[in-house]
């Protein structure tokens, strides 16, 4: 007996996620019956979003239903769960703000503002879930999912469940390693894009050993001869491996694309660690690329749109994504339960991170909720030079979010490591806080009165 | 009814030091009939210290006997307290340090290899403690006091208590502001190095409206014609006040020979923040400076050893110094009660800091003991910014120094701001582990296995 439920997919122009989503509901039969709201402010975006959801649907003749909304509040109402994919800021705007501190000395962006506008917009979303769906869960699968789910958690009473795709990684080791990613039992706990391998199990022997032979054997010829097809493909970059043998644990998915100024000083750097063409995802050639792509999407998507004669399931396929939303919402109505790797409040999950900052670890999902697996610890050093200090990071972008605390994003403007000068991040700061776009959060950071 | 003690000084060769406790200890009725135990690996100075100490005591009549050794372990039988001012290292060891990190780019030791021997000494002092006279309080008053209490308190059951001065420097605030420093009620907890006037009150009044107004109407004059007639006069610096500015509280002490590296970066910035004519303590030009005067220090002490015609009182005053591990020792063994500044493990005393960390803060000692005021909470700010970061560091260098982890000490080089490559601080690394008065340490430190 399937369980018809209301999802609403907050930020929903995101072509790609939504029929993805879409995709997963169609092929999960417990939830026939269902129905998704899709909110976006792009209404030409919802409205060919909606369209290409209804005719996939039809094609495999699954029976959901569909609506769309540019209000987010009625978009919420009745909600079972919503799923926020939304950022405020494009992709044009990132590269401007990149543009602007490049002039001032800055590699790609390697002085940080914060995350003010998605932080603000994920904040509203849960306060409005508060008073519209306040039962509902939260799906958050926008970024940044550590810093707006600890935020989310700590200041609203909204169930609140963060989601990335970086721990697929392990599958990509795996397979280097000539193993069935498939007969792999793994753990990668930690914080959002800073997560680690603890255990790497192949048909029920340790691994590990293995990373180490083809290190060993094999890993100078791949540094020196592979070339990635895809921007995001470090996941066995010498960084990477280089991080292994700092820690003795691999980083897993995004988290080589953290660690040290010295993997991310300049382009050099970069193909150094992160390999040709591009040197990761993170450069002024891979940024680009990475943009294209995704515009080149969404335009045969409005194409497919246009074309009512197209078979959508031939273009988009009819096997599952790997994403986790549909399963855990599948888990947690329809008691299919699931291990799932979630963002989640820790409350002692993770050894030696306070109860209340969202952890990236395991967990069981079923009607009995999401419930995060006690994994132990990490070892201290990865501890100590990796997630703690990324906790004070975290602990120092919220405080200066909830306090407008301008003095706080100077800090932190001098405390990247490329700054050269006192003047240098005054400067910086003060032109990245000028631009037309940043008037609502130049107006909310002041100076303190001591300034 | 005088109590009659053994205090053993380990590193009693720091003559100035030395001279003052004896100084303190004849001034002190209460502790008549006390023994003095002077031990240092220097016999020369060993002698000559002892004798000014039996001939300044004799000049004013006081009832005090001494004794020296080279033989620690004999030094600390029977000893009541323990105090240790050690410094394994010499000066001119630490400027060639200095000099060999300047060949790689490194303004004035602006990369840190850690306190290995200091920590080692420490320990090893804390151990035999242990064995020898377990119920002897330790008064650690020889640098790292935070890193190396924090050590000792944690690896045995010694009873440790850390001393330093830089408190004094709210009496300096007092002054400039043309206060009585005896009016003053204060308070300003932290770690030792990094403490914050959280409270500053004259004559039953918010004394900091008056800071304020000084900055306000003497601060730029007295930044542009004070001139420091001590290098460690910088209480009162542009750096000071902008550290207060940023933060709210004002940073007491040696708090502004820290913080962030843009006020340290080179000797133009130190002039800037810290004021004519050296820079503040830790420059090119102040160092040589503050040696010379403990070489003169210790010359004269020797020349004044050797005239037994001489008036030691005449010499050295006969009025208390400021130290407090005199007046500590009278209050614990006395119950001559007091309020002192004191590095102890935190067990609640500042909010937000585990257990077992050692905090600076007010204690009031007495029979009962050294009990901790609980101070509360410092602001959110300060502890995101200035002290959980150097909680961070002090418990990677006592991983590292537990674990001997070679890549940890990298690591370190890396993350100092004026690193510009990584393999700039894997050559200064070396060739500072490669020196001759390091073997020790270069045996202790190996890459771990994944390396």
């Amino acid at each position: 007996m399937p369980s018809a439920i209301k999802v609403s997919v907050i930020g929903a122009g995101s072509a790609q996620f939504s029929l993805g989503l879409v995709k997963d509901l169609c092929l999960t039969e417990n939830l026939a019956g269902s129905q998704v709201t899709f909110m976006d402010i792009n209404p030409e975006r919802l409205e060919m979003i909606h369209k290409l959801a209804a005719r996939y649907a039809a094609e495999l003749g699954a029976d959901l239903r569909f609506e769309h909304s540019t209000d987010r509040r009625a978009a919420l109402h009745e909600a079972d769960f919503v799923i926020n994919t939304a950022a405020v800021k494009s992709h044009h705007h990132q590269r401007a703000i990149r543009d602007l501190a490049a002039r001032y000395g800055y590699y790609h962006g390697r002085v940080k503002l914060g995350n003010f506008y998605n932080l603000r917009l994920m904040l509203d979303v849960a306060r409005e879930m508060e008073q519209i769906c306040p039962d509902a869960w939260l799906i958050q699968s926008g970024n940044p999912v550590y810093e707006g789910c600890t935020l989310m958690t700590r200041e609203t009473g909204i169930k609140v469940c963060g989601l990335c795709h970086g721990h697929h990684g392990v599958h990509e080791i795996a397979r280097t390693l000539g193993l069935d990613p498939l007969r792999i039992t793994w753990q990668a706990p930690g914080l959002n894009h800073n997560i680690w391998l603890t255990h790497f199990i192949h048909e029920g022997k340790d691994a590990y050993p293995l990373i180490d032979e083809w290190i060993a054997t094999q890993g100078e010829e791949y540094w020196r001869t592979h070339v990635a097809t895809r921007t995001h493909d470090i996941q066995m970059s010498r960084g990477a491996v280089h991080q292994y043998r700092m820690y003795g644990r691999f980083p897993i998915g995004d988290t080589p694309r953290r660690g040290g100024w010295w993997y991310h000083s300049d382009l050099g750097a970069k193909k150094h660690w992160f390999g040709e063409p591009w040197g990761g995802p993170d450069t002024e050639l891979a940024r680009p690329l990475f943009v294209e792509n995704l515009e080149q999407r969404v335009a045969e998507m409005t194409r497919l749109a246009n074309d009512l004669r197209a078979s959508l399931v031939d273009s988009f396929g009819s096997t599952n994504t790997r994403e986790q939303q549909v399963p855990i919402i599948d888990g947690l109505v329809n008691n299919n339960e699931g291990q799932f790797q979630v963002n989640v409040p820790n409350r002692g999950a993770l050894e030696g991170i306070p109860d209340d900052v969202v952890v990236e670890v395991p967990a069981i999902v079923n009607q009995m909720g999401i419930q995060p697996i006690r994994v132990g610890a990490l070892p201290p050093k990865i501890m100590l030079e990796q997630i703690l200090p990324e906790w004070l990071d975290m602990e120092r972008e919220l405080l200066a979010f909830n306090t407008g605390d301008r003095s706080m994003l100077l800090w932190n403007a001098l405390e990247s490591h490329q700054t050269q000068s006192y003047d240098q991040a005054v400067a910086v700061l003060e032109e990245l806080l000028a631009m037309d776009e940043h008037a609502d959060m130049a107006d909310h950071y002041r100076f303190p009165d001591t300034w």
